[in-house]
């Protein structure tokens, strides 16, 4: 696919400074691009790689649109990672959709429903009283349980399971290896041991959700856990039982949240924290990497560290966590400056009937 | 199904407090429920919920007994989260079991043994020398290996894989993507690289292990990798190889437990703790959320922290890093002080020959 | 099989001290060992063992070679641990391979190419366009995506997914349920929520890697993820989109390394640490269990904690905070005394004019 820098700003709306005329092939990183390719800079870090970048035009925002070397044309935009997806699309072109239909090594039970195109792969499973959206793909070896709900136009990747009972939403991406609707860690200690607490209840995943790979998303003891509209989780993932997560949040890879926990609208979790059980993370709250969260935390608030504070907090205490050596001796300083003092005082002072 | 609460407490063994002839159509949580569904009230932050309560009924433990409002009947037991968990399994009645038989587009060995009543559903297969026990449930997607050993009674979610010659006993649930008996982890360094030790021993998971989503549990090296009887995993739980776990141990999601480490009895290792190799966990131990464990830990102590320690130490620990900044400052001002201090002794002191 | 302690030396290129015409049967490790079986001692945790060992042989490094107890043969090599290895494997003898030849219940793309004597197992599928080289294998259920190459001599074990366009090389073994080529985790944020960004780039795994079982390895936004040769991953580790590991490195268990990273030549990263996007750690460093590495980390270095630093930093630090609670009894102590100077000092100091 050829196409001129003109045409591309036209589809993402920006707007050229520099040759337009010139024709891209394709797009590709800001250190990794060559000749004929368009790149991006939005990663402040990858400033200094503008001058040096080898692409041959590059989407940047309006402060630096006069950053660029004489040469190389640029793009400017509001957003240039918004921007640069739209370009991303544009010479993506059109990927090979999977064919409509079941494969004959496909097992759909007889009861399931499927909506118009929609696309069963070799091997895949669906079961009594499924019911499948229009358009929707499920790739080899997908498992869907009885009575599970998948909406249109949803992708279902390769051996991933959605079990009984579950519902997905339109327009859902999940990807490989992904278990929706595993039985909640639900044990009631009994002398004998541990008794299991039958998991009755469900997952619901809203429209326009993406779950990476080898997430887990647990049934719900009884009611749901429910997944808001538009939220994006990463790979290997970890929601426990009647866990709700609100609209539009970013969950990122190895994240775990314990049951029963409410995970407002717009929240990011970073990587690797944990949240524990029936606690509140209010709307547009930020955890940071690594957290561990022990209570609950207030809208817009941004948490960080062991037990999760307020980010300006943790971050002072790691300060002083770094001077903690220096503060170490700086108090023995004091302790030899103050026995000298003291023993001092005690000559120069008044005889104290010694 | 409709039972009335003085059939519930029947069958719970516990007691009503009210009217037992109300009629109740099913179970949720204390938050969600509404009339005529039965509730409980285990988790003492969910106290404040019992005045507030839409449900029909609660289960409440007896220092609780009086506590409900007027019109709400209660059913009081002694653990109410074990009655709870009976009364949900009343109201679950039976769960739609997949049909006995071997599904036509399952692949089971000539060789392999199966027991009555078994079920094995689409896409299963069952390698050579494989034994199944009566009444054992492979769902779509399992593959179990060469001379694996099924117990009875023992259910295996979708996409899990059993590799050869691991043992699994009876009673077992196993959920979705989990990996049974992957070559555990070991290298040797030689000069032109890493060089794989060949893994030849097994893993065996005891009779009534739960074994939640997407789990990894390595065989040995050498010897067995082993899950004592009635311990609970949860999902996303790396168990290296030669890890042995004791009986009745609780391990919550995400954690991690390096090669050749022993866990006791009844341990409890909470959500992403990672447990270093070669170390002993002693019998009834618990390990904190997101613990490093380095070294031993005696039987019933409690650790956490990183490097984890003993939980009360540690918590000290981390009360005193919350004070940090202000200690920093009190140091300062103990600098400034003591500065004072000498300079105005300088002054007042004798003359020292100056 | 039955081999003598003198042939075992021969093999593995080390010399007997004790009888060498004793005969085994097998390995074992140095707790579990019976008579018969060889072990090793290369752990100094485990050097208490040597004395009480059953078995009837252990490899030893040369320090080692006077200190069994008069009845035990030694085994003396310079590096144990392969010495070990190399036993192994002469034990374990010919493992059982899957019969070459696409099982009839697989599924393979007529444009698919198969190497000879290629070992497809039931369930599989293999895409349009895919090569698949000499003597690999692929286990039930593995999927293998459009136009992805596999290498020879490589496995795959069950349930594993290589989506479209990644290429897998030579000898390269993946455990069940790993994922390889799911999408980056790439949105842009845009006023009416997150539009996801094409991941239009692929995965390569290079010769001689070995990959743990359910690990995720996205792939590139454009570009390339790449994993290099001899490298080894252990379970359930994420790797995120672009990220480029370096040849012969270790990556242990729960691992995340976020997007754009770069890894080094012989790398260690240990148990469950977690990397940050878009900095480098160099060749040859070592990063520690459960750290979080916020920036780029210098070739050789040594870095642990949260944020990382230098691990002589870190562990000073860390035995700082042990501390903690006895320095802040005394900077209260140095309080006390300061008042208590400070007061004196009012009593003995000159009248200032009060």
């Amino acid at each position: 696919m050829r196409i001129t820098l003109e045409e591309v700003a036209r589809h993402v709306g920006g707007r050229v400074v520099g040759d337009g005329s010139i024709v891209l092939s394709g797009v590709a990183g800001i250190k990794e691009a060559r000749p004929g390719q368009l790149t991006f800079l939005s990663n402040p870090k990858y400033e200094r790689f503008l001058a040096t970048t080898r692409a041959s035009a590059v989407v940047v925002s309006p402060e630096h649109s006069g950053a660029g070397p004489d040469a190389t044309p640029l793009l400017v935009a509001e957003n240039p990672y918004v921007a640069f997806a739209q370009a991303v699309e544009l010479f993506s072109g059109t990927t090979i959709a999977p064919p409509a239909g079941v494969h004959p090594a496909a097992v759909v039970a007889p009861s399931a429903i499927l909506g118009t195109e929609v696309s069963i792969g070799p091997h895949a499973v669906v079961m009594d009283g499924a019911r499948i959206g229009d358009r929707s793909v499920l790739h080899p070896g997908v498992c869907i349980g009885r009575d599970v709900v998948v909406g249109s136009d949803t992708v279902i990747h390769p051996n991933v399971s959605v079990a009984a009972s579950s519902a997905v939403g339109d327009r859902v991406i999940i990807h490989a290896g992904t278990v929706i609707g595993s039985d909640g860690f639900g044990f009631a200690r009994e002398e004998e041991g541990h008794r299991k607490v039958p998991q009755i209840g469900n997952v619901v995943i809203e429209d326009d959700v993406e779950i990476g790979a080898n997430v887990c998303i647990d049934r719900a003891t009884v009611g749901t856990t429910r997944i808001g509209r538009g939220t994006k989780i990463d790979n290997l993932v970890q929601i426990g039982h009647n866990v709700v997560v609100g609209e539009g949040a970013l969950i990122v890879a190895q994240v775990g949240i314990s049951g029963s926990t409410e995970v407002g609208r717009g929240v990011v979790l970073a990587g690797q924290a944990g949240i524990a059980g029936h606690i509140e993370i209010g709307d547009g709250a930020m955890v940071g990497a690594q957290s561990g969260v022990t209570k609950s935390v207030l809208p817009g608030e941004r948490v960080s560290g062991y037990p999760a504070q307020r980010h300006s907090v943790s971050k002072r205490i790691l300060a002083c966590m770094r001077e903690l050596p220096s503060l170490f001796r700086r108090v023995r300083d004091l302790e030899r400056r103050i026995v000298r003092i003291e023993s001092e005082g005690e000559c120069q002072g008044p005889a104290k009937g010694r």
